[in-house]
């Protein structure tokens, strides 16, 4: 046990205020764990568009001030009570999947008003305190700066492939969005062996980058006139093999099920669709033998499977260098939010220690 | 080779002049099986509801003169020039998935006039002429009385839950439609070892029946104003494990997919829809890690795969009898489409010997 277990901590946060405004870094007050949980130093943090989508408040209820952050890096500070799979000094990867949903208004307070977490995790804060059932152990030996992208996006992405899609060695693989998740479901095709990879998105200057992801081909969608499904399948005899479909855009949700071959071909889900979107599809096209599917985080049990992903890495079979375009202190953590705006760049990395 | 081969071979067939008029049985010239064709003496057939359905020609251009006809089992008689892996005599079932489309007024005619085959079988006449890649060659002990319903039906229900769906053992299996697909579909659960197989109808008289086929509860449609994927959540504890679509209603369709669970739940489309019916879900159903799957029939190889479902038959895995309800002779074969219109049993065997 460290000094500070049982003490409520005060630390640096960035909270949102209000939505759509700069983050404000201040003092907040970090509660200790309780039974079951962990409190965890945070070294690095990324910027997922979820954040960004939350922080802007567009479709849902806004809820400030609230801590967000959920893709991280760090180590265990202090632990709760019943906690025995987890120590002091622990490497770990807190994950989203946990949110229990009761507990709205605890661990974080300023000046004893409570402040809202994010997703169980609230990871843009020095430290934060999650349940031990939303905790990774990794290799040590993992640089955190980099391993932090697993927490959400990357994974999310590359297991949507590899986990649901399946491609095998030699297949052709339509990804749909290059953005962050987009690209690890690139990266997911290409480690396994897809000798094809479409990639599909509204912007031209994706594409350049998206080569260093194994991407072959692309398809502009604002240079179509006609359904992209039909673009793709005379691209490819008839259908691609596997698709991935990271935008959440619902024309995109149903190109990418009909842009699969007959007879063989499966469609992963993943992008998050507006609450209104409704999926629509002739009945032929799944009767023809074709295979819908939806994926959380990329089907990995967060706990049992993270810890495998991050030796992909430290195995040199999964690059994680190419997902990080920028680097910034916490101090200049509104900046992060800027280039995603912007749509500049892909993972940011958040670094507390400087 | 026999006598017979590459002479035209004059036989009785039931002929449909007209949609919906009783078929007339009456001489039809069959032609000698052509290169990779083999000409079949059929033994046994029955009435599927596809035969029907073109029969009444609501829903399509009609084709007539047509001999109907596609589940069925016989000897072969001929063999045409090529083909090397069936002789005279062998027993085999005439599988409909090898419609050419390109041959539609060759080996019938009548009086030197062409009359249309069916599914590439015409199996409603004492001889047909079908490619031999759509002849599955069978165990000669096997009762051709029994197994000609494996031809398409059965084989399809059956198919779509054990190749498709593959429900585990003690898991749950909802099955919409409980004629012959649905309750080849439910046989399938019972032999997966399904512990619970809900049976959804919008007749309640079907239920009796279908317990013979491991059916353990029922819903009638009928008697809910709420969307029957509700009621089976509730009576699930949030889904079934597995379902099964086999009434080509779309209503249905989409019930069947959004009654399976989350997170793992597989649903099989295999009913044939009207050509204007559109699937509509939320995606976020998908999202939830619930797969769509189609089918058609069952996911067999028919040369390949349907020697072992008559085999499941010998080793009394598969009982056929239960879907037997009806046997009458060729001579009144207006029988068996009167049996299906109202509804009255399952499969009726047409016997071309008595």
């Amino acid at each position: 046990m460290s000094s500070t277990a049982g003490l409520i901590l005060t630390c640096k946060a960035a909270v949102a205020w209000e939505a759509g405004k700069p983050l404000i870094i201040q003092d907040v007050e970090v509660a200790p764990p309780q039974a079951m949980e962990v409190r965890i130093k945070i070294k690095y943090t990324s910027l997922c568009r979820t954040d960004l989508y939350f922080w802007e408040s567009k479709g849902q209820t806004p809820l400030f001030p609230r801590i967000f952050g959920h893709e991280a890096a760090g180590v265990v500070e202090s632990v709760g009570e019943g906690v025995s799979d987890l120590e002091v000094g622990d490497h770990v990867l807190p994950v989203f999947t946990g949110e229990c949903g009761d507990c709205r208004h605890c661990r974080f307070s300023i000046n004893g008003e409570p402040v809202n977490h994010f997703l169980g995790t609230s990871t843009f804060s020095e430290y934060t305190v999650v349940h031990s059932g939303c905790v990774a152990k990794i290799n040590p030996l993992a640089p955190l700066d980099k391993v932090c992208i697993l927490s959400c996006g990357v994974s999310t992405g590359l297991g949507a492939t590899l986990n649901v899609a399946k491609p095998e060695r030699g297949s052709s693989v339509a990804v749909f969005g290059l953005g962050a998740v987009g690209l690890a479901a690139a990266e997911g095709a290409r480690i396994a062996g897809a000798s094809r990879i479409i990639g599909v998105d509204r912007s031209s200057k994706r594409f350049e980058e998206a080569k260093k992801f194994g991407v072959t081909d692309f398809v502009n969608t604002s240079e179509h006139d006609r359904p992209i499904q039909e673009v793709i399948a005379e691209m490819t005899n008839g259908g691609v093999d596997r698709s991935v479909e990271c935008t959440g855009n619902i024309d995109n949700m149903i190109s990418a099920f009909e842009c699969v071959h007959d007879g063989w071909g499966v469609a992963v889900l993943v992008g998050v669709p507006s609450k209104d979107a409704v999926f629509m599809t002739k009945p032929i096209n799944v009767l023809n033998e074709r295979t819908l599917k939806g994926t959380f985080f990329g089907n990995y049990k967060p706990r049992t499977d993270l810890p495998s992903v991050v030796d992909m890495y430290m195995n040199k079979q999964l690059e994680l260098e190419k997902f990080i375009t920028h680097r910034i202190p916490f101090s200049e953590i509104n900046k992060a939010f800027e280039y995603m705006v912007k749509g500049e760049g892909l993972r940011c990395i958040i670094s507390m220690e400087d």
